[in-house]
C-alpha cells in the first residue's frame, strides 16, 4: 500500500508548554509531504522528524490565530537558507495572511532563492484547494471565533488492475491500457465493445482519507462532511466540564469531538490540541472513548498510517 | 554578593538545529530579567529555565536577523495568555522593527492585557537605553551586514558602608546618611566639612559588567568599549579556516573573538553564535583559548555567574 502517514509535530493549544507544542502536522502521501498549520518551533520539530525538507512544497493554514502560523517567517527563511529553489504553495482563509506576511518577507527575506505563492480560499464553503494524480485536498468550514477551515485529505479512488489475458486474447495495443484503466473500455475491430469492468480487475487498496478539524466547536454539518473517513483528527481542547468555556473560545471538548466521530462512522478518531490546563490527557481519552472506542490521544513524534 | 546572572537560552547561528538555538539571552540583575534577542521557540527555552516571565519588562534586540527577533511574536502573544498587564519595552537598531511589528501585533494582538512599547536606538553610536538605581545599559556600535549593536551592562558602583562609630560620634542625624553615602560629606555645627572618606568605608562589592557583541566582525574600538569587562560574549561563528567565509557575511572567528577579548583585557570570554557546520565546537574553544585562555564554550541552559 502506498504511503499515507500523518505525523503530529504538536498538538497543544496556543500556550507552549514543555510537554506540547501548538498545532503543526504533516501529511506524507506517497513522500509528498504537506504541512498542517505552522507553529513557532515546528521547523525544529520537521527536523527532528527527520523528514525531508525539500519534499514539502504545500501548507495548509486553518486560520489566523497565532499558535497555527507564528512558524510560516521562521520555516520560509530556514528553507532559503537551505538552498531551496522550488515555489512553496502556502493557502489560508482570506488574504489576511499574505497582506500580513508579504512586508515581513519584503525586509527578512530580500533575495530568496526560491518563490511564496499564497493562495487564499473562503472559509464560508467547502472546495478542492490541492488536485494531483493521487490525492485532493478539500477545505472543511468551522467554527471557531476566526474564519476557519478544516483539510480532508482524499486518495483518489485507484485505477482497476488491467486483466493480461484479456489484453493478450484480444490483441489489444499498448496505447489503449490507460485509456481502459480510466473507464473507457476498448472497441476491438469488429466494433465490439469491451469495458473496463470486462477487461480489468478491482484495485486492491481502497482509496483512503483523512479529516484535520481544528480550531472547531463541534459542527454536524463537519461529520457529513468527512462520513466515512478513515482518521479524523478533531480538537479535544477541554473535557465536558469545562463544556462553558469551550463554547465561549470556540473549541469542542472531548465527548464532543468523539460524537462527531460516531456521527461520521470514522474508522479512527485522533485528539489534540489540548488546553494546558491538563498535565495529564487520560481524562480526555476516557471521556472520548465513552462515545467513540477507537480514540487515540495526539503527542509529538506520533506518526499514524492512515 | 547580589545576583547577576546570563543564562544562555541559544548560541546557534541562523539555522536551528537540534543542537543549538538561534541567539537569545536572559540577564538576571537582582530578580530583573533583561532578554538580549529573541529567536524562534526562546518562550519554550525561557520556561524550561524556570525563569520567571513576570520579572521581565526589557527586551534588547541587537539587529533586525530573523534569528535574532522572531520569537518576539510569540513570546509577547504569550505573556497576554498568561495574563501579563504591565508595559514590555522593546529596543532595537532604527524603527523598522516597529514598523514592521505593529500590523502584526494589531491583528494577531487585539485586545491586549498589556502595552508593548517599542524603543529606537541609533546603531552609529554608544548610549545609554537603561538605567535605573543598579544598572545601566549601554549600546555598543558593532559592525555587521546590517545596522547592529551589541549591549553593556553595567552595575552603579555601590555605595560606600557608613562608619557607625563616626556618626556616632559626630551625633549625624539619620537624613544625612544618604547624602553622605553620595560623596557629599557632612558639615558640623562649628562649620567643619567631614568627607564621605572619612565618614565610610569602600564598598566589599566591585561594579560587574557584561557585555554581549553578536553579530559582528572583529572591532578594535569595541575592545575599548568593554576595556575591564568581566564577562564578554563574542561571536564566533567560524574557525579561522573560513576567515574569508566570516569576512564575507560580517561575522568572527574565534581567533578574532579571543583577540577582543584580549585586547579588552577581559576576565573571561565566553563564544558563542556557532555556525550549523559544527557539529563539535571544541575546534573554536582551542582556537580562542590559544590567544584567551579564559574563553567558555556557549550552551543552551548555560548560567554565567558574573
Amino acid at each position: 500500500m502506498h504511503k499515507f502517514d500523518i505525523h503530529i509535530l504538536g498538538c497543544g493549544s496556543a500556550l507552549p508548554t514543555t510537554r506540547h507544542l501548538p498545532s503543526t502536522q504533516i501529511v506524507d502521501v506517497r513522500d509528498k509531504l504537506f504541512m498542517i498549520d505552522c507553529a513557532e518551533g515546528c521547523q525544529l520539530q520537521l527536523r527532528r522528524s527527520q523528514l525531508k525538507f525539500s519534499r514539502m512544497n504545500h501548507i495548509f493554514i486553518s486560520h489566523l490565530h497565532g499558535d497555527h502560523c507564528f512558524g510560516l517567517i521562521g520555516l520560509i527563511s530556514t528553507f532559503d537558507l537551505l538552498g531551496r529553489t522550488s515555489q512553496l504553495h502556502i493557502y489560508s482563509p482570506d488574504s489576511t495572511l499574505e497582506n500580513l506576511m508579504r512586508p515581513w518577507l519584503d525586509f527578512f527575506c530580500r533575495d530568496m532563492g526560491y518563490e511564496v505563492v499564497f493562495h487564499a480560499f473562503s472559509p464560508n464553503h467547502s472546495e478542492v484547494i490541492y488536485d494531483d494524480r493521487s490525492l485532493t485536498v478539500s477545505t472543511i468550514p468551522l467554527k471557531h471565533r476566526v474564519p476557519c477551515c478544516g483539510f480532508l485529505f482524499r486518495e483518489k479512488a485507484p485505477l482497476p488492475h488491467i486483466r493480461r489475458d484479456m489484453i493478450d486474447f484480444l490483441h489489444i495495443p499498448y496505447y489503449a491500457i490507460n485509456s481502459i484503466k480510466e473507464g473507457n473500455g476498448w472497441t476491438d475491430e469488429n466494433g465490439r465493445l469491451w469495458t473496463t469492468e470486462e477487461l480489468t480487475v478491482a484495485p486492491s487498496a481502497p482509496a483512503r482519507s483523512y479529516a484535520y478539524c481544528s480550531d472547531t466547536m463541534p459542527v454536524g454539518k463537519v461529520a457529513e462532511m468527512v462520513h466515512g473517513v478513515d482518521v479524523l483528527y478533531h480538537e479535544a481542547t477541554f473535557a465536558s466540564d469545562a463544556k462553558a468555556r469551550a463554547r465561549e473560545t470556540g473549541h469542542s471538548t472531548a465527548a464532543q469531538a468523539a460524537e462527531i466521530a460516531a456521527q461520521a462512522e470514522a474508522r479512527r478518531l485522533v485528539i489534540g490540541h489540548f488546553s494546558a490546563r491538563y498535565d495529564d490527557e487520560s481524562v480526555l481519552l476516557k471521556e472520548a472513548k465513552a462515545a467513540f472506542p477507537h480514540t487515540l490521544l495526539a503527542h509529538e513524534g506520533m506518526k499514524i498510517e492512515v
